[in-house]
């Protein structure tokens, strides 16, 4: 054990762990949750980004030894490549605004770096937490600008995931464009359509979410970087900002650019709420879909059986040979947990008092949860279950021949009024709708052959 | 106009409005929502018990003239009876934590009761808004109070209307005793049971609300009346507490019990948590039974048709002969109404700083339209959906015996594996479950007929 | 009385209710909340106005005559002109997915067309409310596009009065540019700022806010009118549909066009819910500055008490004297009901089976609310509060000079260990930080002068 | 590797892990979130307890053989105890109702009794997952059952920890009992409190949520045991219920009863929905007591200041000595959290459709989370920041002294108007009370006396 010293006392620290006197008292103050950084590698990965450009503007600035900027480049470079997550052990829903996470990537990377320089962990004299890895930086700048830089990774990643689900979805309207059946609103028989639109209009909908998703990204390209503590700046040197956003932009991937407001900048969760809800509308509108695909493939027998989906598993531990759409459960699902975070992201950029808003950890745990869920979600979605949806196209056929959905392109010809009653009469005797206008005087000949003629049609 | 003069300066109301300065300037401040005190006449009359009860209080403890008392008395009855309640007029949201209702109260009754003694409106020297109507009281008191009652008062008749609806399905269920239908789980054939039992069971969890939202009831009877600003008491004499309660409770028929905390009781809201709570329960209930409802009645031709809502009107503009769920599609719709007042209520219970939760109007707000919403909702299910609906008894006949249903009750004399073989083989050859035991190799004689022996059954 | 014809049999109607059978039944299914289509004229605004366009693309075409087409244009510019409203009586939450609110239209133009044709109410052979009013339309592509309409016009009205909230906090950002004060994170004292920069700040996200809510009002320009019942646009003309969206931009004077999926557009709701999203990301931070600002305010003596706000009101009922925040207070209630609201709109659009969302009366109802709501509380914001807010430069100074927030400029100097070794002996003593330093052994001379010289500085 | 066959086919298993093909499939189907059965010991043991309480009921009733009961009942016991937790490999959302996770349970005890029994691992001949382990059961009653069951046990553990932490509230009230302060509603100075009043309100409110928690908890010893698949007890011997449900009571120490309505209890999850609220509200209560902590703590030098909060860790990576409220900061978020989850049980109990509720899962997984960051962060809220807090009675004096607190006792003899009037002469002229009385003319000589002889008082 060593032992490292702080404001609040002495600390002791088993002698091979990386980090240091805050992170030992942050692991001991925050019990909670199940997830610590390291379960998260894209936000360790952002942190060590948001480092290493610090370190790069210093150096530039002249402010950070070039000894120390080598070791704190070569550190955080290893930690990228997907090294030493195993010290960033706080816990992810922790008090103090992101202190512990950056503390616990300063402290890991100044011991890191210590040991590559010859030295002891804990001899922060030769390289220190804050005074040299967290240097022209606060907890206030780096946390929030690591939270969008992992969130702007997993959404890519989401967006991906999605584009492909929304293939999937292509591909079977496609193979589905031939079959026609009957449309449905609320529930009810409405007009003839064919299944390829049905699953056409499921793809229109997510690919719609790619680009809500990619919009609201856009909000999370903005970051605070280099507005410190509250937003002035306050101990980066001239000049520091604009290097640090250019130098975390080349590192990461992504255009960065800096808030306009930095006080501002330093508090706002605006662009989190947004990108939340960028993630929930997607999740609703999974969800639809998965319900959607249980209607119409409920039965075997005494549903509507339109489609048959994957069996996957066994369906039940009592009732023998039963099969359920267990693959569209688990994305319903999967949807309320992304609503209900968002409720919490929510409640979390509504609190805050003053120059922070010291919520920032549940919404950064919230949110990689959102987009992990999701993501898995929808790739489990495509691959055991859309790629395989079958139509059962006899059934289509013979449910749109007993019903009586060509009653609304036969109003054209004999009005709502006269129409109406043809099919309360069709209802109440049970029969179809043209055996129906077989037995109605005074109808025009051709009405029969006209309305069986083009069904069904595009939109103009 | 006359004149009214307050802390803040001069007021100009006209001659014949009841309400005084603080009134008219709430007025002005809060042009906000749509709904104002006289819409929402149990919460007007809720508060004229509130004062009537403390001057009964202050007249026997000696600190309020009689005369005085008498005209509180008489003009509180009058509200209480309906009357005035047009004065009321200031907006259910406002700041302030409910001071612009207690005022709108204590304004209306004292120039009502000045009237009464032959003064004219604003001669506050011979019954004073606050040092005579608001005697040994505060707004952080009454406001809470009277929301209480308020709300006692509409869960009442909320639970009297849920508990009709239940019988309404009671009833059905009786008729429905004898239909055997196949019961489903996750929308896929299971096992048989009759439509009898599945109304039954909606009429089950309505009862079940009823009893929850009564037990939640139960904590709005605990009251922070005579804790006045903050909760010591402060201004209110020796034994006023007690008196006011007892008054209280024999005004508004409600059996009301002092907090415990009083400083606690001054700004906590947990027991509207709970209440909000319990109407959200229900309304989830109500929305099951609602899409229960429209998915057994889907069709006419193309759903699952077991049953059918009473047609009330016309299902389209453009579809002629298409008749909907509407009344179902609306209850849904309250109930997500529902829904996101009870997250209004949360978000407000949570906030508000120290000794008062400043949020409350807010929350009255939402709880009486989350209630009447629901008792609307409940009225309007009942007389015309629930009462009228219909059983397609041969609908549910056909599709139980073109289904595998009984494959279950089979698995007791075969197991599971080997039932499991025989309905996959009865889905791939498209035939039912007798015929595929029919052509199955070395069963039991009386399998078949004990199979179709006793369905369906109860619990034992 | 008049009697009047429907497919489910009779109903009787005054003689001058403009209004029709399906209104009539609509009025009796539907007495669910206190608002009715005409308490939202933008709404029946937005009905009328893709009535006439409708009637323009279908007089173009030829499928409508020339005289029907010149009467419902004539009627619907009354509408549009804000006449007759008086006749849109059915309820906002209502069954049916918005056909109560298009057959009201319908019923009403017709009969107040056929008026104007000099002909009676409910002779319909003349003009009729489905084959002529509402020719080439359903409701499902009728209703979703008011709503969108309403939606545009609501939010144009709504970002108008934001930016003048935002232009309010501007000005008084200039006014408190030189005011020095404590600039607080986690409600403890940080580092210094100015009054201005925290004004600034909130101009910033209003701003920001109005940016979200235009981007979102972008995807209510997309329309599905043309596709009717399902999105296939069954019974519209070929050309209908381009001709009928020109026709309504050019009415309601948005750049209108049409979805590419009309299937998915015919139920798919994240268009709102992306739109509510930006509404709730505006009020959590009008809430936020509301909760600032009664901090900022606290006291008058045992508080922050940094500004004052203007008093508007008087604050107690019992306190003789007590000002409180009203307005912030209820702002921060106004945004606790959208955030409900959202998760109204979010459930709502889960919801709604296949080809149609039944759901959308909810959506609507609760959306046009939370821009009342918004529009109501940031207008009163501006108004009676920040117009007026005074700051207490004396008190902000004081505040600032007995702090230590000029620690962190000096751990520049001294470095982060050494500085909080001397920001905890100051604490534990009482003292300031330019006494402790002076008992400080060992610091260079110009240290004091340092600190003190450039404060507050501006980010770089 | 062995070769387990099920109804879809063939799955390989290596040879030491004790589930099954059900099990194996599940694996594949459900790589959705972070969190497996094993993962939740107290539903591990749950599931092993109802499948010992009916391997009991079915020996009683001569359904089970007694060697495979035996073997059942020693499996089970390990289970109870602790042991074989790491076959529990389902992810805990998963579609399937919970199919996943009973047949995880079933497949495990067959094997590992199998194995006891001397046989290898998938020779269920011998002792059958489902004919034997699952027998008179069906997910459908089993999983509930559990689900109840676990949340009973976690409920307890809540239920002390927030009891220990009322109590230490409650020894602080003690402990500051004798300091006097400036009570504050809506943050503005009010009347004299105690600080001990402050902390034991804070008491009050969670031993109220104790007493909310334990009464909603009485909604879930109600079980479906019995009710087999859908509530008709299908497969479920005569007497099984009541044998069954007596052994479960016993096995788990909890009062179980059986559910009235069946069918009913086979979906419906009001139970739920009322428990989940009842932790909602208390994490509703403790997000408030935090809020106010670190109010009443902020400062050092220019908040509140009144109370002194346990420095736990070093509050900022940039500004030295500054100390942060991190733990009330992690309980406001755990409440949010908390928020979430309660509205994705809501979605999630709204959901399901017919005789059940496919959404179960979530639900269980969702209440689990906030049972255990509510537990995790009320021990944490306790150890590690309440039973630390120091009062700052000086500056609660001060600060009460210097404010016009006495202001509404003083209305008892001036009345309302002229007390109001003499509060706003001392603001503006930023004196006290008690000197703006001294230049006051005609006041009764003792009035000074009075005012400051009785504070604070505590209520009649």
């Amino acid at each position: 054990m060593r032992v490292e010293r702080d404001q609040l006392g002495v600390v002791e620290i088993a002698d091979d762990l990386a980090y240091g006197a805050q992170t030992a008292r942050a692991v001991l103050n925050f019990p909670i949750s199940r997830s610590r950084l390291r379960d998260e590698p894209e936000f360790v990965r952002a942190l060590a980004m948001v480092k290493q450009a610090a370190a790069r503007a210093n150096l530039e600035l002249g402010v950070l030894a070039p000894e120390k900027a080598q070791v704190i480049t070569a550190i955080t470079d290893q930690i990228i490549a997907g090294q030493h997550h195993e010290h960033f052990v706080v816990d992810l829903i922790q008090g103090g605004a992101g202190t512990s996470s950056n503390m616990n990537a300063n402290e890991v990377i100044a011991n890191l770096g210590l040991r590559a320089m010859g030295h002891g962990f804990g001899e922060y004299r030769y390289l220190h937490p804050n005074d040299d890895v967290n240097h022209s930086q606060s907890t206030n700048d780096v946390y929030p600008t690591a939270i969008r830089l992992a969130l702007l990774h997993q959404a890519r990643a989401l967006t991906t995931t999605l584009e492909a689900l929304a293939q999937a979805f292509r591909n079977k309207a496609t193979e589905f464009a031939g079959i026609t059946k009957v449309g449905r609103t609320q529930l009810q028989d409405a007009v003839p359509m064919s299944l390829g639109s049905e699953f056409a209009a499921f793809a229109a909908t997510l690919a719609d979410s790619v680009r809500q998703i990619t919009a609201a990204s856009e909000g999370l390209r903005v970051i605070n970087l280099g507005g410190t503590a509250i937003g002035d700046g306050i101990l980066a040197p001239e000049g520091y900002r604009a290097r640090a956003i250019a130098a975390l932009s080349e590192i990461s991937g992504f255009d960065l650019t800096g808030a306009d407001d930095l006080f501002a900048a330093g508090y706002d969760q605006g662009a989190l709420v947004q990108f939340s809800a960028s993630l929930k509308s997607a999740a609703l509108r999974m969800s639809k879909i998965a319900s959607d695909l249980r209607l119409l493939s409920s039965g075997p027998r005494a549903g509507l059986g339109e489609i048959i989906l994957p069996p996957v598993q066994a369906g039940s531990s009592i009732m023998p040979g039963k099969v359920n759409p267990v693959i569209p459960e688990m994305v319903n699902q999967v949807a309320y947990a992304v609503v209900g975070n968002d409720v919490t992201v929510t409640m979390a950029a509504e609190a805050g008092e003053l120059q922070l808003n010291a919520m920032e950890p549940v919404l950064l745990c919230r949110l990689l949860e959102s987009l992990s869920l999701m993501e898995n979600a929808a790739n489990t979605f495509r691959t055991r279950c859309v790629d395989g949806i079958v139509a059962d196209a006899d059934r289509c056929r013979a449910l749109f021949e007993g019903s009586l959905a060509l009653a609304t392109r036969l109003s054209l010809d004999l009005g709502y009024d006269r129409t109406s009653a043809l099919v309360y009469r069709a209802r109440r005797e049970g029969i179809g709708l043209i055996p129906a206008l077989a037995t109605e005087p005074g109808l025009p000949r051709d009405l029969v052959a006209n309305l069986t003629g083009n069904i069904p049609r595009k939109s103009a």
